[in-house]
């Protein structure tokens, strides 16, 4: 038998975006690109799409600065080991973990992400709400379209932060098969790629959306995608409107609530549930 | 929060076909389909091809005949809550976690399945062999075609138990994108379906497959696919061996051996790894 390494796990889910969460406190866990990818892998390993690590931020040299605002740093890794500055499923799903764990007691929880301070916040009803920060739309990316199966969309540029293509849609399944990257024209308009939005208006202040993620294809769910949609829908849909605003976004994996404050932040409100705790047989 | 019930499992994979295994010796574990679905769904769930409840055979009065001679039954389900009678794969990881937890000590195990007992080895190397039975070309498959992209090829029928077409290629790739099942005609020669397997002979002995499973689409692995395709390859390339053979076949998720012995039994030897034990939290 090959040697394996213990390392305790839980996994959980919010609107089907899954992680396995590591508490690592001390942060003196050193996991190699190949033991991410191990542990995200869906067959020979646990499975998920990123890996939430739980690291006090006093540990964390970079970060350290935060210590006295946010307890608890999320480092976020990408399935492949990559880094990435923010996840909004992820925020839920690791508030939800310092809850049920009892590292926190309050509320109201701020963490620390590569992305900047992140306020959450549980809910009475067990949901729970992530501060995603504002959105804006830049005049590069005006005017760009784009083309499925020989449709063709204008689309509404989104930076929340990560650059978004919102396109208005009579049907979802005019999206397609959103395996492959819907073509943006021109590529100029987003030099870094692209999530693309297909979204369908359902009712007021109530819509549905499917998602292509860069690098990545068609997801359950992805929470910046949903703050550009709902960012997107009410300047399209009600473009006078004034003050707060709460958008009900399905995705494809459940329904989050995307909350527009007079100030311009985007409250992400959703479920996080955990669904295992156990310890990984790392291969060594 | 919703009420849940922990449930102790362990994950395991041979050759990257996983499963959630559920000892339950005493046959008191009584899941519902949706409870099965949930743990073998990848983003919501634990995430598996199937699940292998571990029962104690006395425990089952279908089975109870065989408690002297088998002392575990391999209760198999498919992702969809579904029975199934046997899965080779399964029965190395099945083999694996009884030996791994103590509760058999001798190297050669009988297991109980839906499809008859079947004899498992623990080899001195790690690797597990399988007593998948024998094999057979009934008159009713033969002369069937399979197409795929423009192109088409003569399937050799085997029944492993369950149904097959064989096809040999020059290039894996010509078997394309087996999302959906490459057409067979006459469809009356398989009249249940089949899993398709497409064959490259890569040297002595030695050859690689794709599979399209029924109902499933293409997979990492299939036991008894491996097994139908070491079977029509000696018939294919060596119509004249004599007594023993043993056929290297390598499918995505890795490389199994199949042995087939002068009477006709195939034996699957190859890899079985667990990868993690812990407490899913069921929904209630």
């Amino acid at each position: 038998m090959a040697m394996t390494r213990e390392l305790p796990f839980v996994k959980g889910h919010g609107t089907g975006n899954d992680f396995v969460i590591l508490a690592d406190p001390e942060g003196r866990l050193d996991l190699s690109e190949a033991q991410i990818q191990w542990l995200c892998d869906r067959h020979f390993g646990i499975g998920a799409d990123g890996i939430l690590r739980v690291v006090r931020t006093e540990h964390l040299p970079e970060f350290a600065e935060w210590a006295d605002l946010a307890e608890y740093f999320m480092d976020y890794r990408n399935g492949d080991g990559s880094i990435a500055e923010m996840c909004g499923n992820g925020a839920r799903v690791f508030a939800r973990y310092l809850h049920a764990s009892g590292l926190v007691t309050d509320s109201e929880v701020v963490i620390g992400t590569r992305g900047g301070l992140r306020t959450t916040i549980l809910n009475a009803d067990g949901s729970i709400t992530v501060d995603m920060g504002g959105a804006s739309s830049p005049a590069s990316m005006a005017e760009a379209v784009v083309r499925v199966g020989g449709r063709q969309w204008e689309a509404t540029g989104v930076v929340a932060p990560n650059p978004h293509a919102v396109v208005f849609v009579e049907d979802l399944d005019h999206a397609g098969d959103l395996l492959a990257g819907p073509p943006i024209e021109p590529a100029s308009a987003y030099p870094d790629g692209a999530n693309v939005e297909f979204v369908h208006v359902l009712g007021s202040r109530h819509v549905e959306m499917r998602v292509h993620e860069r690098g990545v294809g068609e997801t359950l769910s992805c929470g910046t995608g949903a703050c550009a949609v709902a960012w997107a829908a009410r300047r399209r849909l009600e473009p006078d409107a004034e003050g707060e605003t709460t958008y009900r976004v399905d995705v494809p994996g459940g329904t989050v609530e995307v909350t527009e404050t007079a100030t311009g932040s985007l409250l992400m409100t959703g479920p996080a549930e955990l669904v295992a705790r156990g310890t990984a047989l790392l291969p060594g």
